[in-house]
């Protein structure tokens, strides 16, 4: 039984939390936040504190907060020589205090508070700067059902820059589907089965592969009637770098 | 029962083809291409021709050829006042010859020749001159176990584009993401479940609420380190731009 402290109380502190919960191999013995509140409904389920003075003995503490404060609660946990991680995925493991074992478990998933969260769906990439540290973090991530991959910082570090471009960017070209549709009353919700099978598709065939359309086969007539169509100048930004981006990849001239 | 003849062998045709053979409503009486190579292989199934003038009669044409040779091709058709439709997204319903009666099936999916294809997740948009023609159309739909909405040509025109927004710019993002895990040795297959949960939040979220990230938050420390640690100047203005897309969206300030 690996016992944990989760310190934090966001998205992530919270599904992990709940992932723990489910798991005879993991204990959360303890949950720190700076303010009670937000974890005060779950205090029946687990001794709550905003106290770092009293926390817990723990085979593991968990620093779920955002990226700009893990070092200075790292700083402030009163004891030396034990397994720390955060769950960051640009922060660095050295931001962590170096009186501390140091590790990162980065779960490489779009966290919603509401949604339900099943783990198998969460790639959890594990960082230790000893390497003694990683089995009992691939132990915790394993509970959980999550896979898992050991990754250096830099590949942390791509992953989640990369993870910006297919989640954050790819939704607001879902927001400009839609902005585009609506100002012709057309329906959205039309274009909700392409989406996910757009999504699908590189699931087991390579983005390069998958490539469709106007741009990738040069389809200069379409190109220029879509062009024209749109009216909203930053559409037609976004509509003509990503398409130059398209035929750039495939080899075509440009615009 | 409606008889149908299928015009041109691309994956659209070859799609509604394998649909219908498998619907008791509809039956595809004859099946042309100009070149009789692409649809021998379903000679057995149905009668195939390469010749326009030994069209059999049927009660929809359905053409499903590229763009340019919409036109051309209904022109050539060796009768009147049949009800023809094309199933092109950005085609005008009027490029179909006049003399005929004229309509459009947009089938709003992206069509793979080697994948099987699930009608129930393919809307078709129906728009017609004649409004009597539309009961036909709406059967044929209707029979493949497709969604069905009623579109004008606006309409059509304004879905396809953002098509190519959801679809292949979204691809894109894919492949950018793969270029740059790739880059660090870090694996792309990693970012697969989240992209299918950026994919699958908006079928009951907007994109608008679904949107997280450094660019939603203004977190101008990290859009500086990812700009920073972007080396390749074309990911760096995709970047950018669809930074700015999201504060533009989102009330934020530009960059």
């Amino acid at each position: 039984m690996i016992s944990v402290v989760i310190l934090g109380a966001g998205n992530v502190a919270t599904h992990l939390f709940k992932g723990f919960e489910k798991t005879d191999e993991v204990s959360v013995v303890q949950w720190y936040n700076r303010s009670l509140a937000a974890i005060k409904p779950y205090n029946h389920l687990v001794a709550i504190t905003d106290d770092l003075k009293a926390l817990k003995d723990a085979d593991v503490y968990i620093i779920a907060v955002s990226d700009d404060v893990i070092s200075e609660l790292s700083s402030q946990l009163p004891f030396d020589d034990k397994l720390v991680v955060h769950t960051s995925g640009s922060a660095s493991v050295y931001d962590l205090d170096m009186k501390l074992k140091r590790g990162v478990l980065y779960p490489l998933q779009s966290f919603s508070k509401a949604a339900e969260l099943d783990f198998a769906n969460v790639p959890i990439c594990i960082e230790t700067i000893d390497k003694a540290c990683f089995p009992i973090l691939k132990k915790l991530a394993k509970s959980l059902g999550s896979p898992i991959k050991r990754i250096n910082s830099d590949q942390r570090r791509v992953l989640h820059l990369a993870a910006v471009f297919v989640n954050n960017f790819t939704n607001q070209l879902y927001r400009i589907g839609h902005e585009i549709t609506e100002s012709e009353g057309a329906e959205f919700d039309l274009l909700k089965p392409l989406i996910l099978e757009t999504a699908n598709k590189i699931q087991d065939m390579s983005p390069f592969k998958a490539q469709t359309g106007p741009a990738k086969r040069n389809d200069k007539k379409t190109i220029k009637k879509h062009l024209k169509q749109l009216e909203n100048e930053h559409h037609k930004a976004v509509y003509k770098l990503l398409t130059e981006s398209i035929q750039r990849t495939h080899g075509r001239k440009k615009l």
